[in-house]
């Protein structure tokens, strides 16, 4: 997502109470700052490209959209903590006013971070006084919601952006910790399997119970052909066999553009990967390694490959004889899996991070008994190969929150499922993410679809 | 399109009979030289973009197609006019080797324009033999009709191109005549009406019959919310209501990319178009006027606009309050014309282009009577709101002519109809051009569309 | 200086006693670490530019020099203090191998600001320990001067570093305290007066008494025709007239490299001023304003005009019917100044900056009697029209440290005379600075020159 | 010479009677068409960088000089051929107007080459009847003069250009014949011989006897040190020599800008020539070949090595232990040569081209007894180390002509000696060419000079 084309839709937002809602806000907030402890001053100043931005920028940011959303609209005497804020902070709300320029983000030495951090507890104690009150109105609950859907967008974000950021230092430090031992089950490549559905008409988009981003509405009925999804994302293994067989020297694989960008760029791998000649600690298969936010571990064979573009995601898919899913066949076998909570494996009320293992993507499960139906998502985020366009029937909202809804809707492709580094309770089966095919410094993945035979 | 990812249908693909494959290969070259005739040698040698090709490029590699999938594997005793053609007129066939690159086609003074002519002349005469000898397999007769389709692509970029050339060229010279009087009927741009249609289930794509691109198949179901379609093309004065309402200075109409697209170049109006303030003889509404094939001329209100970007078609769409169309949208609508052709208003026997108006899109033929099902397409390529990708089932057929059917499918929009310069009988209801969102140097406008009310 | 051209000459270096070189080193170690203490960690980690560095890398590159340079070669047992700083730090030596790449040192979060500044601590404990040794040979402490000299280099290039990213930040906040009150003398910018020269044979370059870099070497002979030099530099109201004149919209003024250059970024005044129309605070004559290194204040009419490109220094001149000085024109005007320490105006003695004023160039002190021969330099680098060339019989020392001696000249113009921001006693009347014609961000004037009449 | 920094000294410049002026006039106009002759329009139409000019352009450009300065002042009842061409073929006269952009020039395909032809007609007979008028004025004279010698100018670059443009081509394409068998007299590269001058005071600069440049002038005197010069230019022979030994991989041989820009560009050599793995026929030493004006042909040892840029000269020079000659050492060097033309061998007297061997520069012939003052020049323009600056005393010429006399003084650098290309009778020893420190694709090779042992 170049950042969230946020627009809550009021009527299928449910209403929080207020004395819950105290309590979300706070835990979310405080979350975002645990995502930021490990960091010192300086790793949250950088900015490592104009697509990622500094960690401070990240804190100070989402405290924007509070004070400009929220507090400059409904607390009683608004002062602005500093007026030159909102123009620093904004991201990209034309109706705001003007913003800094993006690749400049990582020049934003002063305000520092102590002040910034000031900034959130300034914002934080005054949207307690606003929810402390009696009777806030339904919108402006909305608005908070939306505000810290919002935040968990960002929670995303720090670890994607500061995670290319160390990558860019020669030492390869890590975010956090040395690399755990990671005692991965030993799921062979081959275990995937393909999972039939039968198409047909189906319902897809927000069903209208919990909070929905407007891009997932309205729900609307679609046609599908009957057709085969991968019970689980591809591997490590299975895409370093695509590579260490030539996948990136044949131009037959690449869609033109993508044949196009990686000969540009020279890439012979994903990025963060490391093979024997270049200088790594190696010691995964055939010397293969990867950075990650814990440093550089061996590449773990069973994990699902992460940080592919799009074109290196379609690229191994036609390797493999298979495609990417379209984002409807996505969402609906994700819905096809049992339990209530959709086939997203994430508990849907925790609102924290939780802690180790989530900086990384980990093995799937083994399959149990024969049931193919297993939950989607929450590992890597999956790329469709569906062009982000609006629903049939989608209105933007009116006003300044919402002036923007559907301005990202070109040359991006739809993503689904969550990462590792998704904040648990923010996906559902309808969620759409969105990255151009170039981004690769996301959780991202994919899974095989093919044509039902 | 990004050149044609071409690959005939082999079962749906009519088999026309020797003797009318002679003359219709006859007619289809004889048409693109005669494109060519109004232009000098240096004319046909520059390239003025990298996205553009030079004429005498066209010339050679349209030649060079049948060299290399017709008469390199079917006539006996081959022998290549010239092998260094191999490699300097290929487009972009990596499995056909090494191709110049294309931003410096324009440096090719030699081969010159003659040798090009000999070029192919001889490659005419050597397909005309192959055509008459008795009993020319099937397979070989599509080839041969997949190269005239080819070929008549490029009659439409010869245009295309030539025209960005001239443009360029601070003369603004004509590529014919002067321009002639155009006898524009009195069409108030008002008269635009809504065209309302059902949805629900429908098939789209290529019927079986008669040619068609692969990227046409195969026919399958999708499912359509009720929608209205306008009943002409955006005129000049409905676009010029846009300009001057200061569309261009306000980025609530527009995409984020198109807005950054937009402001990076400094666009304040389309290309070709010239204002008051800018030294153009004007004469148009405003004072504005067009740069057109046969030189600059007055804006005229009830033409369609034309050289629109997908992001200027799309902040036109907004403005108005509404949409472009889903390419299914497009195709269903145009099949609820009356008439055998479907909508497309090209007499499907004719092989040439003819003479006179066919360099810029005419004012819409006036309402007749209360049927709102006129013809749609051959004016203007309609952008769709589509982005370019595979129907479902769609398979790259094998071998070297199909290899990259699929590898234009991303970044890249989908346009419908036909224009002015499309050649007649090239057109039809099912037909899926393509190009990247910012192109508009092709005759590119749009076709309102909008959630039924 | 693209980095200094750094060789010492040893003949014509003087030998420190070693107390005294060990008092020295001690003392600019410290001042480079004074002129990091206004600054955060996240100050110190950014780089707004390529051509500038972060001033955590100064201060790391500084010690490497020192631990590369002279404790690899003389400590005995040495160990690095961590081998990956030899890249890290290493700016441009190919014979120590590898370079961390330049317009990345930005994103060197790790190593943080503590682990440098004990970097330094033990660098500098591990050189004191060295100097206390009986007997240190005189190449060793010549090395050691080298390394001082050098630091003394990037003391500046702190300055002018943060200087421009404190510029880059829209808060345009100050590097120290707010802007002192300038009380400054009133000097009419027509006190300006020419000094005449007589020309003749002159000899220029270092005449082997103190430290000099090799560059500066050997003293040789020139010709020079009868000249006239100003006898300050120009003035903030000298230039204002120049672009109150138009002096930006009249190429006529320009080189046409310059011109280009101008165009191309929309120049219309110098870097750092504002006028009215830009939203600064104004209040200097016509509402132009000044980012100094105390923040923003008016622009003082009577100070010299700093951060000029070559280019706007060269068009000034041209527009004032004067011109560049030679750089043996201004080495010998210098040199017939009085005194024994040449013209330049710092006291030779001094080790450390001193503090208050020193932070942005002073205006010119009224003349003294009917001497025209005021001391230069001390204010502003001033450009000479002479490109940055080697001396007849300029020959690079051998080795590691002089591995590079000439490899800067070309393409670069020779400064001279210091500026407020160069530390006293680093400069002396033979000292080439140079810079290419397009810098503008260090403390860069012009002093004008004519052909006598 | 990024066009000719031309204005003529009036008062050293020679008065021709006018029916010499008249036929001179006619003869180097003739030249200039002899030099087309060979090309097509499209070869006479392309241009293949921003640096080159397409033929056409040059064709005009020279007449527009005529026609701008000359005709439009001085011919009675003026009336431009075209008024568009005031715009199109100015070159960078800011005080005429304004120009179409440089990198734009190849699309300028109307006019076409025929009015071009037919403007260059029109411009000849109109001055030939302004030449035929009686007592035409001093200064017109002058003007015409100049507009002869800035025409020479341009078949230099008429060949050049044309030669980059072929050389894109990958059929390498020859402008003229076939390689004619080069009979090149066996003169090892051993051969080359030092000559010592003994510096001192010298007199540099056009001595006031016919014409030059006003760059040339004033003449002035300037001190040098004792130094000596090659008596030849730098052989293919003993470049090569550089290359096998791995000097185009060994920083510590190049400047750092150099540096920097052969590896941007991944230079392993001079451009035009092909090595054994780069598919040319090669034939030459070591399987190397080099393209020229007559097509491919062996690397020839003993002909000058030409077509280097600044930085490959000088990267040459270091590594073989010497340096690059300052203009003034070229220049008296040039002086000390017996005979009255100075040591420039073309004979004063010759308005054109000779044909054949002219195309490429020659071999030097053996030396003559024991005299080592041999005629410099002719072959190839031989880079000095002098930054192109303005001499002592230099004063532009007021008006349009000489509007820009010192506008390319920076960043460029000084050729001597007039290459194989210049037109017989165009040089002299005090003219200075000058190009940028990257060009490399003028007929540029190298003498080395060292100080005197």
């Amino acid at each position: 997502m170049r950042l969230p084309p946020s627009t809550l839709t009021l009527p299928s937002s449910p209403q929080q109470s207020q004395p819950s809602m105290a309590r979300r806000y706070a835990a979310v907030r405080a979350a975002t700052e645990a995502l930021a402890r490990p960091l010192s001053a300086e790793d949250c100043c950088a900015q490592s490209m104009p697509d990622a931005s500094p960690v401070k920028w990240h804190l100070a940011h989402t405290s924007w959209f509070f004070e400009t959303f929220v507090l400059e609209a409904h607390e009683s005497g608004f002062r602005a903590f500093d007026p030159a804020f909102r123009v620093l902070f904004n991201s990209y709300y034309h109706g705001v006013g003007r913003q800094h320029p993006r690749p400049q983000r990582g020049l934003i030495t002063r305000p520092d971070l102590a002040t910034v951090r000031a900034y959130r507890a300034g914002v934080d104690a005054r949207m307690q006084q606003l929810l402390s009150q009696p009777e806030v109105p339904g919108d402006v609950l909305a608005l908070v919601e939306l505000g810290l859907q919002h935040e968990q967008q960002h929670q995303e974000l720090i670890l994607t952006d500061v995670k290319h950021l160390l990558w860019c230092n020669p030492l390869w430090p890590a975010y956090q910790g040395t690399a755990a031992a990671v005692v991965a089950e030993a799921i062979a490549a081959q275990d995937t399997a393909w999972r039939r559905l039968e198409g047909g008409l189906a319902q897809i988009g927000h069903d209208g119970e919990g909070f929905a981003f407007d891009n997932e509405t309205p729900r609307h009925t679609v046609f599908l052909q009957p057709f085969e999804i991968a019970t689980r994302p591809v591997t490590n293994a299975q895409y370093l066999a695509f590579v260490q067989a030539g996948g990136y020297r044949e131009p037959a694989h690449w869609l033109a553009e993508g044949w196009d960008w990686r000969r540009a760029q020279g890439l012979e791998h994903p990025i963060y990967w490391r093979g024997d000649g270049e200088c790594g600690q190696g010691g995964g298969p055939g010397g293969w390694s990867e950075f990650t936010l814990t440093g550089e571990r061996p590449l773990h064979p069973a994990q699902p490959v992460v940080h592919l573009s799009y074109y290196e995601a379609d690229a191994f898919a036609r390797w493999a004889g298979a495609r990417l899913p379209t984002e409807a066949e996505w969402e609906v076998a994700a819905a096809a899996c049992a339990g209530p909570a959709g086939c997203v494996d994430h508990p849907a009320d925790a609102d924290v991070l939780d802690d180790g293992g989530r900086l990384h993507p980990r093995p799937a499960a083994p399959a149990v008994g024969a049931d193919p139906f297993q939950p989607m998502g929450g590992e890597v985020w999956e790329w469709t190969q569906s062009s982000y366009a609006p629903y049939p029937g989608f209105a933007p909202a009116p006003g300044a929150v919402g002036e923007y809804n559907g301005k990202f809707m070109v040359n991006q492709y739809v993503l689904r499922g969550g990462s590792c580094a998704t904040p648990p309770g923010h996906v559902r089966a309808s969620y759409r993410n969105f990255f151009p095919a170039t981004a690769r410094w996301q959780f991202t993945g994919l899974r095989l679809a093919r044509d039902a035979r």
